[in-house]
């Protein structure tokens, strides 16, 4: 056996399962690992963003993490900006990167690069191995770091590389140690105590980590039940499951004069697994910080923590009842005319699947998350660190993980545009994915951004760069050369049409609307 | 004034005026400083290995920096992998990179990342501004830090971090200081005297850098002429002007038996510019140095010395004539019938415009250099860092550079896939930029890779993570979706048709033939 199997091995032992992959030479003994050892799945990518950006998505969802599988510094390069993503979801990933032979590295060869540098900024651990009896060894240390409970600028995510000797060199392996778990330290008692002592109308919980999944948002409601406080997600959290039977979850809003009037009434702002909100960019004489004067802010759990355990002590400590508020449910009618976004929203609404996921890196698809979660249990996938380009390989890797749900990415045309090869990944796995997107023309955030920063005059060449007509991408027809197919959608009943088929249809399908501001 | 502006104004001050650009809210203000200051052509790219790739095609031939205009970390890191291939190639570029407004950055909003951390293993120089008063000149010590004769692993790249503050901030702005200029180190007499005695025709000369510029060509001719030693280009340069006219240069192949064929009756391998040669990969009990036993290296000029003047000096020393060795030159007859690798490279010597610049990064465009070389004088741009994906958007860069040249990208189906964005670009400034995409579908280098790594066996894993079928990507259509033209060629008629009409019509065109290996 030589060391790529036994780092093969080890995954699986480890329960790592799925391998989202982008190889070169320098990784083709662990391509042969793969092949030679039954239980791991590899799905190809065309491009290393969408490798990143897919098992971020899918260990959202499975709960465990993926591994990428990459080319050297420039192949961990192409996929930062998705890691990025991932580790400000605190997301538990683990990219494997191969690297020369260790004698060939001083001599600089083309491709030769500093990828220890290249992942550090976005790495929670990172090692190189350097025997090929080691990788094995610092296989586990990468997954285990990888579900370790860190604290949040730090992340989840764990890059192992793997020299060509390495991975080809002899090694024995030997399995059935024990997997690792990840036990989350937990919430001081003295915290729950303060928090059942102030929980009132006056406060607002601010939620994020566990908070949100389906177990957590059922303590909430308790909570919400007992207390009046409001329940607000952070503006932008890695995963919500909410909708009928669950508490109704709004969101903490992204424009900084919105999120501080959410807060005017706020007395404790509650921290469950989320940070005190803050403003996403700096402006000229504006505070970062967006919680109000005379709002104190008390934390509750870190997301690191057992959040989980925090909430449900607390709802016992404060009485709450066993059911607590929950969104009743009901479906909108079909609307007919113009699509505009309301309508948009409310054909969604209407038609989406129970227990779908939404993945979504845009504004104008997180318009539809109040609509959904009024009408259909789902869950959201949100870009959590603000670079766009993930909605769409996200709800690749999510239709991996969860291949008995429909999944749905809403995108915005500017940022498809970065990974817009996920597609292809979709069609040959055959992934049922309906992905919406919103085609105005326009990085319409940046149109707006402008006049936010106090430049009200747009000349010609700030104009172009935010334009993205001149031309007009075709986005059913770059689908179909993916071999995706798809349908234009310019009235709501055209919407009707496609949404249905896509729905209907295994496999992935692709809607371009002419929606967006 | 603002930072911003003053930014600019001291780009231009240093002839930097070519901007490729995908900027986010952090870089709003150097926008609007583009917007107030006239001469700064910016380019829109829908991602930033575009942008990144594109700057590094632009100064291989404007022979001055572009700069790229990115988002923070994320947007920096989706650059990484052609800045990689820019780094190799030496050239000049500089990054403009947005951050957070300095009292922000500590608050950790979500797209806060460790920007320089991300800069560091592509950038020769990096800084993080710190002041409004400071950000004109930091951008003047970017610019001639990029100029500067830097030892070649070094590279040529700066980065340069305006913080929001840094950028909106008041200041002034003094023009009309001296412009850098890049003095190169010249050759010590003595290499050139050593070189001098033992030039014979048991000598290769092994080019990089200068001495595959027009100017340095024809000294190699000289020197050709006058011993009979052979020139070769080094497997992968940055750029090489031949063509009839000009001394043949050669290229020392790829695989390594064959660089090891090539340098077989060498004695003495001269370097000129060049590093010697290693293998591109490690293999299994293979040596990393291709350098024949026997063979004794000897450097004449390293790539950042003065290369032109070493190549002159030399010739005199050895009493070369005037005029060296040239080809002749002829245009081959239009073949008809299949279509072939040859054929291919037939059509293409034949239709090329003169003056026409390649940019290639596939082993099949590759095959054409021979044939072009004996027909049309030109330009071959390489990828120099072995990171696929580059060819599209140096080929942009080039266009805009010299828009009185026709230009051609060579790409293979893989390698295209990663910056295929590249073609919007194109299609919105109208450039003259021919693609041919060798549509083998697969990852060709890799099935070759990974028998010579010495596994016969490929599995089903293994065939799919080579394998581009499956669903087969539509070029033309997809170019149709990005606004560019295009034809399938599958006959050599096919293939002239398609070309006289790309060659003949203004703005981008895309060819797909169905070739590869």
């Amino acid at each position: 056996m030589n060391g790529a199997e036994s780092l093969i091995r080890a995954l699986l032992d480890e329960g790592v399962e799925c391998c989202f992959a982008n190889p070169g030479t320098s990784e083709m003994h662990m391509v042969q690992g793969i092949d030679a050892v039954p239980g791991m799945r590899a799905i190809l990518g065309l491009f290393e963003g969408v490798c990143t950006g897919a098992a971020d998505g899918y260990a959202r969802m499975a709960g465990k993490p993926a591994t990428t599988l990459l080319h050297l510094g420039a192949g961990l390069g192409n996929g930062i900006a998705n890691l990025h993503n991932a580790r400000r979801a605190g997301t538990p990933l683990v990219n494997l990167i191969g690297d020369h032979a260790i004698h060939h590295v001083p001599y600089d060869a083309p491709l030769t690069a500093d990828i220890e540098g290249v992942a550090a900024p976005v790495s929670a651990w990172t090692r190189t191995s350097r025997t090929a009896e080691g990788v094995a060894r610092d296989a586990r240390d990468a997954v285990r770091a990888a579900m370790a409970p860190n604290p949040v600028p730090l992340g989840n995510i764990s890059t192992l590389i793997v020299p060509a000797d390495c991975a080809w060199g002899p090694t024995h392996y030997r399995s059935g140690e024990t997997r690792a778990t990840a036990a989350r330290p937990a919430v001081p008692e003295a915290a729950i105590e303060t928090v059942a002592v102030l929980l009132n109308a006056d406060c607002m919980l601010l939620l994020d980590g566990e908070a949100l999944g389906e177990a957590g948002v059922r303590q909430v409601g308790r909570l919400v039940a007992a207390s009046g406080a409001q329940a607000l997600s952070s503006t932008f959290p890695a995963r919500v499951d909410t909708g009928p039977g669950l508490c109704e979850i709004g969101r903490m809003p992204y424009f900084t004069e919105q999120a501080r009037e959410a807060m005017e009434r706020t007395r404790h702002l509650i921290l469950v697994g989320a940070e005190a909100p803050v403003s996403f960019f700096a402006y000229v004489g504006e505070e970062s910080s967006l919680v109000p004067d005379g709002c104190e802010v008390v934390r509750l759990a870190h997301r690191h923590e057992d959040v989980l355990g925090a909430l449900e002590a607390l709802a016992d400590a404060v009485g709450a009842p066993a059911e607590g508020d929950a969104v009743s449910g009901e479906r909108p009618n079909l609307p007919d005319g113009e699509l505009s976004m309301r309508s948009f929203c409310t054909v969604f609404a209407a038609l989406a699947p129970e227990h779908c996921i939404v993945s979504g890196d845009s504004g104008p698809g997180a318009a539809a998350y109040p609509a959904l979660q009024a009408a259909v249990r789902h869950t959201w996938l949100n870009l959590t660190g603000g670079a766009i380009g993930q909605g769409g390989p996200a709800a690749t890797g999510a239709a991996v993980a969860c291949p008995d749900r429909q999944v749905f990415a809403l995108l915005g045309d500017g940022g498809a545009a970065y990974t817009i090869q996920y597609l292809w990944t979709q069609a040959r796995e055959n992934l049922d994915v309906v992905t919406v997107i919103f085609a105005n023309r326009s990085y319409g955030i940046l149109d707006i951004e402008y006049r936010r920063l106090g430049i009200n005059e747009v000349g010609a060449t700030a104009a172009s760069l935010f334009d993205l007509s001149n031309p007009d991408i075709d986005w059913v027809q770059l689908a179909g050369s993916l071999g995706v197919p798809g349908a234009h959608a310019r009235t709501s009943e055209e919407l009707t049409a496609a949404l249905t088929r896509g729905i209907a249809e295994p496999g992935p399908f692709l809607i371009e609307v002419p929606l967006g501001r």
